[in-house]
């Protein structure tokens, strides 16, 4: 069986360094078999990939391309959130995905968006990546970020 | 003591078919006692049972009594994920139930929209379907739902 | 060891009794090793702390300083919950805490007003409160409330 790191390392993805929290929390935890991810900004190099609300027709917004994309930064984030707590072959299973999608009015796309981190958790974990998931529009995210995923996984 | 499928088909309910996820995730999963139901919409025969955002004064918006039909079909939605999964007899208690409702600007009554959901599981599950309970206002949902639902059940 | 009990004497806070929940549900449940908290809101005697979406310019809105608090008090009704059903002194760990923001147009701060919950987190279990956390900003909260926080915690 191919172990996630080596299947990272066959897409060409370096995990980032643990994106530091914004306040008095954690990135990850564990618990007993589950490691929990505080909700993931699509940060990288400290920058957001993308700012602001996503819409279908993106004037000004963020288009829903660059959201699939801040998604996945999203979802690698929180592996190397949990790659910083326990090592990332240390996963059996990715159980939850729970992604907040900050919305122009009108739009209703939150699932296309979350598969950016969905399919990536696919790529990287095969069967072991398959999870429930909750996508929701919200009203704003902190630092104007238009996606948050957080995570809960099998170790 | 009645089971949960004797106590529905008391109830006259019958659960629906699975609802297919919108993308690359599992209507539910299990971990050890855990089941996670991913986020339901109020999806019956494939069409909403209503669509836009919620309202005390309905011109054009969800009235709140559609809304809780709405929750109620959402929380049925889960239930059928969750008998896909490991049968609906299996279930040991209701632990939590998590509500995204799409609300129009002022609407502040989540928490009885939600209580379609939490009426009908306590309908079905008497004592073992009392559960904590987040009902939180958001933006926009998926398909431009109103009301979103997920459960975390112990089996 | 101090335990939270002695540490919230120190600190001068007395649990509140438990907030009744607003509809068909409890406060807080076990299942195992984990007790969940339903989503609380900043009721004191019975009154919100604080009323509206949070701004950073509060012209008719809540301010961040006062959600601050607003968030300390969720989590106080939290701990009361938790306190009401295990006893508080049984908490091992804050295991997460998700928080809701009813947020005005552009207010990414949401992070600023969920350490109010953080930190006194914090404040009454050091070390074993140290958590995740996901934080969103949202249309609207029950009752109009500027936040809602619900808990996991280890026993």
């Amino acid at each position: 069986m191919t172990t996630p790191s080596a299947r990272l390392a066959e897409l060409g993805v370096t995990l980032p360094e643990v994106v530091p929290p914004l306040a008095a929390y954690v990135p990850a935890t564990q618990v007993g078999d589950f490691v929990y991810t505080s909700g993931q900004l699509p940060l990288r190099d400290g920058e957001l990939t993308a700012v602001g609300k996503v819409s279908e027709n993106a004037e000004g917004l963020v288009h829903v391309d660059d959201a699939v994309f801040a998604a996945r930064q999203c979802a690698l984030n929180a592996l190397a959130a949990i790659h910083g707590l326990v090592g990332i072959d240390a996963v059996k299973r990715i159980v939850k995905v729970t992604g907040y999608v900050a919305s122009a009015p009108g739009f209703s796309d939150q699932a296309v968006v979350l598969n950016g981190a969905s399919l990536f958790l696919g790529e990287v974990f095969g069967e072991a990546g398959t999870h429930v998931r909750s996508a929701v529009g919200v009203a704003e995210l902190p630092l104007g970020a238009p996606v948050e995923v957080e995570l809960t996984v099998q170790v």
